[in-house]
């Protein structure tokens, strides 16, 4: 299978960081964002949203949007539980983590670390800061509970919310008042077959 | 089961549509988002991101976001399919809509009908009609293809996407440019058992 996508987004990475926890074999295909690589016709066949992540598989067939893709290689693994509500939890988070962390965690970080902070996004950099920490409050609360998101377990939730927090001091976040959160930080990072956002 | 709601909001009828599609019984609580009634610590002990809609099960547990609850209710039934790369494509297409549709076309809705249009948020109304038509395009797309959003038979996918879409020209979106999109939204509501938003 082949994965299309920029390492420095964390929708990519996760999936990256979720294949090598696996270990399932794959082709990273890089496709640079700023450069309108989502935009070409060719790639517009695999996703028609044009955007990264895609997975495709050996058949040809497309997956667009990272949780999903997630979802779907995780599927018979530890990381998607097999009860349905624990499955539904997983669910709620990832698109609580789509609607209401990633637009205002991961866009502050891509004005400050992709486009360099530019004068005229500053106020747009600013206005994300509440939401964010908003988002990172509903995290710490469940963490101080659970070891992960979802329970005990590493779940896909926790792949796909880990992978704009830890670099959320990139969007200007400072994470040492959310200590449940950090606690979970490492105990990702220190899971076997972990890899970085590089 | 309860289902905590506002009938006027799309993520809310979504949940709406599917038990009435399904026959389930419920009870229905109303919520009022402009009153803060999301706000409360009542309401903050059944979904700490404060938003609705939330269904609390007969035992008390609560889950949030509308298309975790929507496939958690369609878990075993036909509107969930049993292949996991249809049961992925259900899930891409969830969440292009909390990502590329819900931001544009849900919040352009909310600004002229909720809050009827204040003068201080017309260029933001103005701001969400690209991507609302960007959404539209790729839905239109896909369903010159196919009957609906993943084949020829109705999934949750459908219902995450009518939500929103059957109202659009709320938010100032012209649907006679989508003649597809049209089409399916006909096709949903000759189905037995289907409710509109009210």
């Amino acid at each position: 299978m082949k994965i299309y996508g920029d390492i420095q987004s964390g929708n990519c990475y996760k999936i990256k960081l979720l294949v090598e926890l696996l270990g399932l074999s794959y082709e990273w295909i890089p496709v640079n964002i700023l450069a309108d690589e989502t935009q070409t016709a060719d790639f517009l066949a695999k996703n028609p949203n044009g955007k990264v992540p895609v997975l495709e598989l050996d058949d040809g067939r497309c997956l667009s949007e990272s949780n999903a893709i997630l979802n779907y290689l995780a599927e018979g693994t530890l990381y998607l539980p097999d009860d349905s509500f624990a499955r539904a939890k997983v669910l709620e988070w990832q698109f609580f983590e789509q609607y209401s962390h990633e637009p205002f965690i991961a866009v502050a970080r891509f004005i400050n670390k992709y486009l360099g902070m530019p004068e005229d996004r500053k106020a747009d950099f600013e206005s994300k800061q509440a939401g964010g920490h908003k988002a990172l409050q509903v995290m710490e609360r469940q963490l101080s509970k659970t070891d992960f998101l979802v329970g005990d377990r590493m779940t896909t939730a926790d792949i796909t919310l880990y992978g704009y927090t830890h670099v959320a001091d990139e969007g200007g976040f400072d994470l040492a008042q959310y200590p449940a959160i950090e606690a979970w930080i490492k105990r990702i990072q220190q899971l076997p077959g972990y890899v970085g956002m590089s």
